[in-house]
């Protein structure tokens, strides 16, 4: 983005998410208020000031000074689908034109093609058309030999926007496109097992970009791994919360190695099985206390030998009163990981850390859920729970 | 495709799809085999002739007169990543340079950029930079002045690759990007909640994918819906199952219409949801019945009033013994939609089709387990159940 486009730019045009069209309107009405509420805590967060934020026919505008600023963060709030730096004028015919061609000087280089678009809402003298008609043409008047431009209504290097409402006009000539989803905020929490490698990153963020807030608990396998791998996590989730600005930063980090160490003693092509089931448990406890409606995974089938369809069944069944949510359980490893990059997660997940000593060379891929519940009995479940629970120490990013 | 590449290629490369390399020896040794019977079985459904299809140094060879007809089937078998029509010639130096040169003069057009790539297994008197340089350079010497060719290196429009296998080597010029995913049947089979809507399909196809069959189960609405919905349905079943040929080809029918005017009865705001429950509790039974080892269903996060967060574990809390897998679970409607026109469901899914009559004006978006437990209390669940079960019939696409 240019420094001069930068300076001139006064306002923001902030485009919903289309599915929240399809919503009935009481439900619009209220994604539209978290969404507004979201956005004024993303700029507060970015102490981005600005002077009004107003909802009008179908869009926020935002008074900013800042832009360009603004429309780069707000491009990463959840039910935004794209957002547009402009600037305000009268929609006066005159204004409309002038101010247009204002920003066409300064957005247009030698050689590019351009196109006019134009909405309109209210009561002027003018259609939208005339606007496309009239503006186009004093573009070529004006710049057209001198830049050597060329008309391109398919596909222009540069699109010159007019968005007329009522007596106010925006004109703009860049839209980015923004994450898309649906506010968060707007479906109730989940918790969501957390180790800060390239999937459970992924995961969390899919639900949040669906609107829920997600509380990550992150189990320390020390002495099986080493501090090496809760720096990572705290990192990531440092980059999860970036996504949910104006929500609590904080990590539930749960001391699992004790669970480890016993879970070792029974039968160990069952380890990873087991204590995945311990990690359910206690992510099912934590959901009760929080208040939240389910549990939220990493897991894609067939990623690893506890995720099979069969082995995945036999987790679920650790956990009787909150449905476990896998978001990534229809996911190639390299889908994955294009989400990981686009959201800024990966690069941090990839970093070395140490793997887990617990895992068997083996591992079981079709556990029959008998087998493990006698491998169970070997272990005081509800005290492991319980002593899990009492080791949690929350960590505010 | 080319008519005149057609007749000259008589082998086909096929790539795995990366992942399977990250895997274990013997788990990569049983989808390659699982794979290579998928391979077989669709070629015999196409009916396209072969004779031989082998495993080599991370690839499968397919010879066949039919290439590109075989390559293009095969780019929609799960497991595989990429397919190229080929020709095969001995690995001695000259009958690799002049095949070649024979495929890069029916492939190159005037104008275009080009490419040599080799990889090289065995002990050839050359080495893989050897053929690049050499076959660049005849190339040039041959074309480059009649068609214009340029050499680019990152970004060619046509890859001329060479593949040296011991005393065998393969010649090709296009490579077509396939599927991705797992070989079909590596998974258990789950029980798929099939409507025959755009989210239905895609989800049901996003487990094929990773590897897991699915059985669709389709519940008929009529009164409440009439046989356009079914018809429909079927339809979409069939592009589904030409993702997993080789599989069966069976929809189960229920008819859902009786347990839809009993649950009209009770509280019409949770009629979606106590529906829904009836269906779940359906697939369950079965599952068990079919030896599945879970259900599958187009779920998305607040896609509609019956799936927020909330509602999704007061549908999950219908069935005990099975996982409810949802694979769109953090999916916009939009990424959605793009894999359905993707895989080919989507035109057909959209299609106009009777909607459902029960859905009420106003369906609850937060529901409590307790409430619906009890407008539940009014029906005979079991009773429901057994005759939903009992309705079923199985259609044969």
């Amino acid at each position: 983005m240019e420094t001069s486009l930068n300076s001139v730019y006064d306002s923001v045009i902030i485009h919903f998410s289309g599915e929240l069209w399809l919503k009935k309107l009481w439900t619009r009405k209220y994604y539209e208020k978290r969404l507004a509420r979201n956005i004024k805590q993303t700029l507060k967060f970015y102490q981005i000031s600005y002077s009004e934020l107003v909802r009008r026919h179908g869009r926020f505008y935002l008074k900013t000074d800042s832009a360009v600023e603004a429309a780069d963060k707000l491009a990463r709030v959840f039910g935004i689908s794209s957002v547009s730096p402009a600037v305000e004028t009268s929609s006066k015919l005159d204004d409309v034109i002038k101010k247009s061609l204002f920003v066409a000087g300064i957005a247009l280089e030698v050689g590019n093609s351009f196109a006019v678009r134009c909405k309109r809402v209210g009561d002027q003298e003018y259609s939208s058309s005339d606007i496309r008609n009239l503006l186009g043409q004093k573009v070529l008047d004006e710049f057209g030999e001198k830049l050597g431009l060329r008309v391109d209504l398919g596909n222009p290097d540069i699109v010159l926007g007019v968005e007329v409402r009522d007596n106010q006009a925006f004109v703009y000539s860049q839209t980015f496109e923004a994450v898309g989803g649906m506010p968060l905020g707007v479906q109730p929490r989940l918790v969501g097992l957390f180790s800060g490698g390239i999937d459970s990153a992924v995961g969390l963020w899919m639900v949040m970009k669906r609107g829920g807030p997600v509380v990550p608990v992150y189990f320390d396998n020390s002495p099986f791994t080493d501090e090496t791998v809760t720096d990572r996590a705290l990192k990531v989730a440092e980059v999860l919360f970036s996504w949910a600005i104006g929500f609590p930063r904080k990590v539930y980090v749960v001391q699992h190695g004790e669970n480890l160490k016993q879970i070792m003693q029974t039968n160990r092509k069952y380890s990873c099985l087991l204590c995945k089931r311990m990690m359910y448990r206690v992510a099912e406890r934590l959901a009760e206390q929080l208040h939240a409606e389910g549990i939220v995974t990493g897991e894609a089938i067939g990623e690893q030998a506890s995720q099979t369809l069969t082995n995945l069944r036999v987790l679920s069944a650790a956990v009787k009163e909150y449905p476990v949510h896998r978001p990534l359980l229809g996911f190639d490893k390299q889908e994955t990981e294009a989400i990981g990059r686009k959201i800024g997660t990966y690069e941090l997940s990839s970093t070395k850390a140490a793997s887990c000593g617990a895992v068997p060379y083996q591992p079981s891929t079709k556990a029959k859920l008998e087998e493990i519940l006698k491998a169970e009995e070997k272990l005081d479940i509800q005290a492991m729970v319980e002593r899990s629970l009492e080791s949690i120490k929350i960590v505010e990013l």
